[in-house]
């Protein structure tokens, strides 16, 4: 019983100010979140002024909690910080709440925080704030958490969804589907010979270098998370007003990965990524910005995978190795629930 | 089956964005929300420069999801706007995370999000991002929403628990125990002859006329909302390093709460508020602090409760009207679960 979660952890009193002290503060530590506040208060960075700010948040629902090359932790500061810096932001801060069902373990709370921790850690972008509440057995499934983030775009930088134009190239800067499959496998316990592991990753170092070289030649970012690439390049077409051809021959997908997609029935294009990025560049600027990418450790297999067509039925479509066609839609494929 | 949330409501796909411009745009309707880009872009407020950035977090799981004088939308605009305005800070933008439980009637959800836009436009705080995630059937509890916030505040301005010194004044914005009191009489379907009423609101109006009143007199603001105005002054005591010594007296507790204290067994010390306040202020700002709260709406009941004491043990102690006196622990009275 003690070395579980109890209601009482999440009413304000004594109880939840141990546990915070206990599991969170020392796996989140940094001067901010040790401030003690109702909020954390942080100085304007340098280079603030003429800048943007920006903000997102993703609630984090994904079983199992634990899984090939990340859990529910690590995965909540790549997410959010990846979508930060799909605005070619520098991701400043996050807040954490955790939402925790009654009799979960302290000992997988205290793994899920320093996993989150080490994840902050590693990216330089700390949690600054959190919160945490207790619901009771059967009224959540373990751990779910949500996290917000903050970011600076410096001046003169404005990328879009709406900002991509015929003829501009289409960049993927990895495989596809390794993180959903990895959910998927173990979640079926599948074992295959290769180990699929997620691809989970904090992408706001690539984006510095893609800013850099690239510059105003870049037009837009996005990470194909729920809904796989499909799902992202609709989603562009649709915001831009175009069309968007893609060739299957160029979109790396990892032969263990593809295997696994037949056993189980999935469609890559549809399924979610968590540490890979879609950017839509003028077409002078892709050479650049491929090299860019590839030059990245997260950027090794990119691969510019097709380009912006005019088309007022904003039709993704794709061409295949056999020469024939067809559209990509959003909705093709198994739906895969919480992926993330 | 059709008027209620599916599974493929989070997968990402065009059910998901449907659900989301049918009914969480027009909800929450605001420029920066419209972008719907991967994360929101706001420009830096004037006299940003020089000022200091805040940001904060709440997970919100109360049940019932609605109750008199709210619900867990206007709650979750409310209650991090409130933790925001704590620091003195004019909160600026909130996010908003869904996780919604497979099954839960699309016309409660519609009410929920109409409910938060609401409370946000009243607040003039958009919210500027969101997500939305579905979980099966048993694994939530019909809705569960994280709202974070940021905010910032003047130069100059720098509240903070630790800030009490002996001799302050500590001030209460007005009676205590009507949050709580109404979501258990709503839970255990108690009438009352009064009825008992939420006081969620937001509170950043009340802070800029208390600051503007007084000025480097104030020295911190804290919300008792979990744990009640007990844990608050434990916190507040416990962070300073000092004791706290109130009168009973001194506190407004409505005589219909305080009959449905004793009916419920519950200690209104304990009880949680989502539209109250405790300020400490040096001894000589504190007459005029509560001259203008006593001049807002939202502190017409406002009362100088207590002082700070010189005490190494950090306790609160309260003199009771029959001329005694004793500690106001955090633990003592009844735990009310999910109370926000
Ligand atoms: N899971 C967590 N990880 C890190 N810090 C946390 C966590 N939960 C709470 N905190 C920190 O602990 C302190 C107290 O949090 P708490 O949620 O009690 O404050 P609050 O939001 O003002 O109260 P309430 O949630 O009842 O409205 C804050 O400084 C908060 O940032
Ligand atoms: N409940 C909601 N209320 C308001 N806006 C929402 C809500 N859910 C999502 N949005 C908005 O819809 C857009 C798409 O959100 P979505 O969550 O699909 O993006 P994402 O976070 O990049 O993807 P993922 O959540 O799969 O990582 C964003 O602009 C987001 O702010
Ligand atoms: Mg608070
Ligand atoms: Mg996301
Ligand atoms: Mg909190
Ligand atoms: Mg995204
Ligand atoms: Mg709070
Ligand atoms: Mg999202």
């Amino acid at each position: 019983k003690n070395d579980r979660v109890e209601m009482t952890h999440g009413a304000g009193g004594r109880a939840m100010a141990q546990l915070i002290a206990d599991i969170f503060a020392p796996a989140l530590s940094n001067p901010y979140l040790a401030q003690g506040n109702d909020q954390a208060a942080m100085p304007l960075p340098a280079g603030a002024a003429g800048g943007t700010l920006v903000m997102t948040t993703d609630g984090y629902v994904v079983s199992p909690l634990f899984f090939p090359g990340g859990d529910i932790g690590s995965l909540a500061v790549h997410g959010t910080i990846n979508d930060l810096a799909m605005s070619g932001a520098t991701p400043l801060w996050l807040s954490a709440s955790f939402i925790v069902e009654e009799g979960f373990p302290f000992a997988d709370l205290d793994r899920i925080a320093r996993s989150m921790g080490a994840a902050a850690r590693d990216a330089g972008v700390p949690v600054v704030t959190g919160d945490t509440k207790v619901v009771e057995r059967g009224k959540a499934d373990g751990v779910f958490i949500t996290t917000a983030g903050v970011g600076l775009v410096p001046a003169g930088l404005a990328l879009s969804g709406d900002l991509a134009r015929p003829g501009d190239a289409v960049l993927l800067s990895g495989s596809i589907g390794d993180h959903g499959v990895a959910i998927m496998s173990s979640r079926e316990n599948l074992e295959f010979e290769t180990a699929i592991v997620s691809d989970s990753a904090a992408l706001h170092g690539l984006v510095v270098d893609m800013v850099n070289v690239a510059g105003p030649h870049l037009k837009l970012m996005r990470d194909p998370t729920r809904g796989g690439l499909a799902a992202t390049l609709n989603e562009i077409a649709h915001q831009s007003g175009v069309g968007i051809t893609i060739a299957e021959e160029a979109i790396p997908v990892k032969p263990e990965v593809a295997a696994a997609c037949e056993l189980l029935g999935l469609e890559p294009l549809n399924v979610a990524n968590e540490g890979k990025l879609v950017a839509v560049v003028a077409a002078g600027g892709a050479d650049a910005l491929l090299g860019a990418m590839k030059a990245h450790p997260l950027g090794r297999d990119a691969a510019i995978i097709g380009h912006v067509t005019d088309d007022p039925n904003r039709f993704v479509q794709m061409t295949t190795s056999f020469g024939g066609g067809r559209i990509v839609d959003w909705l093709a494929g198994e739906q895969l629930p919480r992926i993330c």
